[in-house]
């Protein structure tokens, strides 16, 4: 019902899939956008600069800083990670809801610079289950898990300022959900007031008439 | 995901079709209960005592006021409604998720004593449908219906406190998305503490080991 996007942040423990989820989000429909953040860590097999990720030199990424033509930026093990904003607004304004794949300090920020942003975190059925994605994910050392496990203690203790919990059991359920939060948003009240407003002032003139 | 009922007023103006769509919802899916209320307007042809309302004299309705057995109530054109509170406490323990239709100041009462209560207010697309509709429903006189537009231009002003305002243009359409908006919300971090409460507890855990 709203003409303007939401902008729709997805965190989750590392191991939930978010990637996963929202690629398919994407993919089935078609009123989503996906913010693309820059980044200074190292390319893994198969990703390229501009599709998951902008590539940048940490010189180039504190550049962008200094500009302030990020919305939000973060460091995690060692590398930055940041939102171009320019994008992101271009994107709303056109309709668009724009998908950023933060973390939760970064959700933070744009929480407080956008009050109505959505933010959305993503887990796996329990804490178990997240532990053996970490593991079989297989492209991290011993030590990276244990660091992620201890990272995930931390993130966890953030869930409560996200506005919904979404459990990643099955892939299709979980996109169809949060297709779902995301078409049920744009019927909030407070994201409709201009329409409300006319039907206010429109039975105010019927009442005199 | 919660595995508690949610407790859900439907509003809307007079003529907004409240009564049709929350008909179809509890039609076509099993998660909801209807909250009969009480009242003590006099039937209408067809409807009959327990089914749309429970009809009460002025004596018995005050009676219950007395005895505190309403979530709230209310005087309107000169009658009374209100909430029996057994039903609705019984079928949220049970899971289900209860439909209470009721009048802005009535809603306003429950969200104080429920804050976990969800406010839908249902509208027409515009105000010219509005008064349409209150014309052709040809039940009431011109008198009755000019004192509902006034009341509605009262109520117009109390949307603001509604957690989402739902356009009845389509009945297939209000009903899905009203639906679409419940299941969203089982979703709501604050609905989900205790599933959050045991992952952070379960990740604390391994941490240690």
């Amino acid at each position: 019902m709203g003409n303007k996007g939401i902008l729709l942040v997805v965190s989750g423990f590392s191991g939930a899939g978010k990637g996963t989820v929202i690629k398919e989000l994407i993919h089935r429909y078609d009123n989503y956008a996906l913010s693309i953040s820059a980044t200074t860590r190292s390319p893994r097999e198969g990703e390229s600069d501009g599709r998951e990720y902008f590539f940048k030199t940490k010189e180039a990424f504190e550049q962008m800083i200094s500009e302030d033509a990020l919305i939000e930026y973060a460091c995690y093990v060692g590398n930055y990670y940041g939102t171009p904003k320019a994008y992101v607004e271009e994107q709303l304004s056109l309709g668009k809801d724009v998908i950023l794949e933060i973390e939760v300090q970064g959700a933070w920020k744009v929480k407080k610079q956008f009050p109505d942003t959505l933010l959305l975190f993503l887990s796996p059925p329990d804490a178990r289950t997240l532990r053996e994605r970490l593991v079989k994910r297989g492209t991290e050392s011993a030590e990276v898990i244990e660091s992620r496990l201890s990272r995930a203690s931390q993130e966890a203790e953030g869930i409560e300022v996200y506005d919904y919990f979404i459990i990643n059991d099955n892939l299709n359920e979980c996109v169809e959900s949060i297709h779902q939060i995301i078409q049920a948003e744009h019927s909030r009240t407070f994201r409709n007031q201009k329409l409300i407003h006319t039907i206010q002032v429109e039975l105010k003139e019927f009442q005199k008439g």
